[in-house]
C-alpha cells in the first residue's frame, strides 16, 4: 500500500493508502473513534468504526495514548468540514509504540508554565503553534537565500571563531582553543564580509552569531541566526534599497506559502499585506523630534531603547527606516556623512507593531586614513586590524551592507510575543537545555 | 551609463557600458594597454589605445598598480580568443583608489608559501583558483538546500551551544557561558535532529560544527559546515538511498552550472561525470577482506584510517558505500543489525580518488530499553539524556539519518589537495587568523 505524507493526501482521494505518524488527539463515542494523526507534514482526522475492525483492534485504538506512534491504512475522503479538507476511513492500523499510561505524554491541552514547556522543548515543538512558527521560520530562511542567490550575491560564510577581541570582550563568548589560545565566537561576519565583497562584488553570509548579553528580554537570544549582505561599490542608498526589497520579498513569500500556519497563529494578515514599498524613511534627527513630541525624555546623541523603537514604529504601518545616527553611538567602521561629519551613514529598519529593529547596517569607512584615525580613537589594537586595513590599501571602494536577525523577523511575521519560540532550541541567559 | 556586471556583459555587445572593479593584470606595449579587470562576478580584458585617451589618462592607466580599484567605461565587443568571449574597448575610466607603489599588492604570480598565502587569506580569495573553489562551494551549498527543500525535508537548525558533554570532552570546544556555566560547541546536530524528525517527519539542519581534534592533516578543520538530514519511519536503506541521490544531485548541479570554475581548476570532468547511481555497496566485512588482500594489516573490529579509505575507494569510480560496521567502533546510538547484533546499522560513503569519507550515518536505536542499556555501557550520564530518552517513550519509531561534510565534498568535487581552500577563512590547529 502506498505510503503518503498527509500534506499530499488530497491527491489520493478515493484511494486506500497508508500514513505513518503519531496520535495527536482522540475523540470517541461507543462505536466510533476519531483519532487525529499527525505525521510532521500535516494533521488528519481518521474515522474508525467498531463494526469494521476486529474487536481487540478497535479497543486498542479507543484506548490509545497521546503521541503513540502508529501506521494507519484506509481510504481518503474529501470532507469540507475537516480542517485540511480530508478525512480517512480506517481499514487497518498498526501501533508502532504505545505511550505508557503510567508515564503519559507530558504536554496536555491544559496551561503549562513557560519553564515547563521550555524544559520539554524537544516535545513542545510537536504542538500546532510551535509547528507553525518553525515552518514559517524555514520559509523565511529559504526566501532570504533565494532573494540573495537570485540577485547576484554569492554566499561566502564567515568564520565563527574570531581572533583577538576587536570591539571589547564584554559581550563576547570566549572559547578555549588549543594550547591556551583564546578565541571568541562571532557577533557578526561583517569585517570578513568586507574582504569577501572586495573579492566577489556582492556577497552574503548566513549563520549563527553569538552575543553574551546579560539581558533577559523577549528580544534577546544568546545564539541567533543572522544574514549579512555586503556590497562593493555601494552606499547607504543601496542598504535602504536592498533591505526594503528583501523584507518585502520575505513577507510576500510567507503570505504566499504559509497561509495555514499564519491561520494557526491567528495572525492579522492585513498587517502583513501592508508591507509594500516604499518604506517610510526618517532621519535620526526627525526620530528624536518625534519621540520628544510623544513625551520621551530622549536627548540628541543617545541611542534608542526598546520603548523608543516602539514609539517610533507605531507611527507607521510598515517598517520605518531610521538613518544617519550620531557617529558616537555607532561602531568605528561607519562612514561619516560628508555634509555633517558628526553623523554616521547608518540605517536601521524598525518593524511595525513594536517588534523593534530587524535590520541594521550602513556604509563603511573606505579611506585608510580615516579608518586608522578611528581605530586610534576607539583604542583598538591596530595589529589585529592590519588585515582589515589592507582592504583600504588594495583597491578600496565605497561599500555597504547590513545584518538582518532571523528570529526578530520571524517573531514579527508570526505576530508572537517572544523570540524564544522562533528557534527549535533557544539559548538564553538561563537556558542552555535541552 | 549603465553599470553592468562582467558575468552579464554578453548581453551588452555593441553597447557602451560601465564596469566597476579592480585591476587584475596589465599588459602593455607603447601605444596600447590591456588592463584585465575583475569585478567579483568575472574577468574581462579591456583594450586602451593611446590615441583615444587624453595623454595623462593613458599614462595613468599604463602605470596602474595591481588591485587598484577603477571604473571603466567602454564598448563591449565579442572576441572569440578572449577568455570569457568578450573584450571591452576603453572610452574612459576613473581610478577609485590607486595601490601605492611602495606598498604593492602582496600576492604576485610568483610562488608564495602556504603560510604566506594563509596569512593573506583576506586577499588570496581574490585569486582565480580560490575564486573558483569558493564559487563551487556556494553552488554545492545551494544544491544541498534545494535537494532537501524539494524533497519534503524541513530545515530545522540545531543549537550550537550544547549542554554537558555527552560523548566525552576530548574533542569538544568549551565555552564560558554565564555565571561559570560551561557549554560546548556542537559536533553534530543529530540528537536534536532526532527530536525534530519526531515533530516534522523529515528534517535537516545545516550549520557550522566544531571539532577540537589535534590532527594537522589535509582532511581536518576545527570549524566546518555539515548538513544533516534525519527521517522518522526510516531505516539504513533510506540513508543509502537519500545519500546517493543527494551526492548525484550536487555533482550534477556543479557540472551544469560551474563549468568555467572547474576549468580554472583543471578538474578532470570525466571523473565527475561518472558519478551516477547506483553506487557500489560493500559490507564492512567485505571491505576488511579487500584491505587484507591489498596488503593492509587491518584486523576485523578496527576502524579504517585514511590510508584504508583510499585503498578501498580506489577500487571504484564513484563513491562506495561501506555498511554494517562493528558496533564497538560506532557511537552508542546506532541500531544493531537484527541478524548480527555485533554489527551497527551504519553506512559511510567514501569518495573516489582517495578523498575519504564524505557521508556517515545510519539507523538510530529506537527502543527505550536498548538505549538505556547503551547509555550504561558507555558510562554516559543518564540525566543529560533524559530528553533524548523521551523520544523513545513518546512515539518511538525507526529512524535514520546522516551527516555530509561540505568541505570534504567541495575538496573532492574541485579535485584539490587540502580542505583549507574550500572555506573563506579556515580554522585549523595553528590557524585562527585572519
Amino acid at each position: 500500500m502506498t505510503r503518503v505524507r498527509i500534506e499530499d493526501i488530497g491527491r489520493h482521494t478515493g484511494e486506500s493508502i497508508e500514513i505513518a505518524g503519531w496520535l495527536y488527539n482522540l475523540r470517541k463515542s461507543g462505536k466510533i473513534a476519531f483519532p487525529q494523526v499527525r505525521d510532521g507534514s500535516g494533521l488528519i482526522q481518521c474515522v474508525a468504526v467498531k463494526a469494521q475492525l476486529p474487536e481487540e483492534k478497535f479497543e486498542a485504538l479507543k484506548h490509545l495514548t497521546q503521541e503513540s506512534s502508529l501506521i494507519v491504512r484506509g481510504k481518503v475522503r474529501a470532507e469540507e468540514r475537516a480542517p485540511g479538507g480530508y478525512e480517512m476511513d480506517v481499514e487497518d492500523f498498526d501501533i508502532v509504540q504505545r505511550v505508557a499510561e503510567e508515564h503519559p505524554y507530558p504536554i496536555t491541552p491544559k496551561d503549562h508554565g513557560i519553564d515547563f514547556l521550555m524544559d520539554h522543548r524537544h516535545l513542545w515543538i510537536r504542538s500546532r503553534r510551535q509547528h507553525a512558527v518553525l515552518r514559517i521560520r524555514a520559509e523565511v530562511i529559504k526566501a532570504v537565500r533565494d532573494f540573495f542567490d537570485s540577485n547576484g550575491f554569492l554566499l561566502v560564510d564567515c568564520p565563527i571563531f574570531t581572533p583577538a577581541a576587536c570591539e571589547g570582550t564584554t559581550t563576547l563568548f570566549e572559547v578555549d582553543y588549543f594550547e591556551d589560545e583564546k578565541v571568541y565566537l562571532t557577533q557578526s561576519g561583517q569585517l570578513y564580509n568586507e574582504a569577501n565583497a572586495m573579492a566577489f562584488g556582492k556577497v552574503y553570509c548566513f549563520g549563527p552569531t553569538f552575543r553574551a548579553e546579560k539581558s533577559k528580554t523577549r528580544r534577546h537570544l544568546t545564539e541567533f541566526w543572522m544574514v549579512e549582505p555586503e556590497m562593493a561599490y555601494a552606499t547607504l542608498e543601496d542598504v535602504k534599497r536592498v533591505g526594503e526589497a528583501l523584507v518585502c520579498f520575505v513577507v510576500d513569500r510567507v503570505l504566499q506559502n504559509k497561509r495555514p500556519e499564519l491561520a494557526v497563529l491567528e495572525r492579522d494578515l492585513a498587517k502583513l499585506e501592508a508591507i509594500k514599498p516604499p518604506f517610510p524613511r526618517i532621519t535620526y534627527d526627525a526620530a528624536v523630534e518625534l519621540l520628544k513630541k510623544k513625551g520621551s525624555e530622549i536627548e540628541w546623541g543617545s541611542d534608542f531603547g526598546g520603548t523608543d523603537e516602539t514609539l517610533i514604529s507605531e507611527e507607521f504601518d510598515r517598517p520605518v527606516i531610521v538613518e544617519k545616527y550620531p557617529q558616537q553611538i555607532k561602531a568605528f567602521y561607519f562612514e561619516s556623512d560628508p555634509a555633517r561629519p558628526e553623523l554616521a551613514l547608518g540605517a536601521d529598519f524598525l518593524a511595525p507593531e513594536g517588534y523593534g529593529e530587524i535590520i541594521g547596517g550602513g556604509q563603511r569607512v573606505h579611506s585608510l586614513e580615516l579608518l586608522e584615525k578611528r581605530l586610534a580613537e576607539h583604542n583598538l589594537p591596530r595589529e589585529a586590524f592590519e588585515w582589515y586595513l589592507d582592504l583600504r590599501r588594495f583597491g578600496a571602494v565605497p561599500h555597504a551592507g547590513f545584518g538582518m536577525g532571523i528570529e526578530r523577523v520571524v517573531t514579527w511575521i508570526c505576530g508572537i510575543d517572544h523570540l524564544r519560540e522562533t528557534i527549535a532550541f533557544p539559548r538564553m541567559l538561563y537556558r542552555t537545555k535541552p
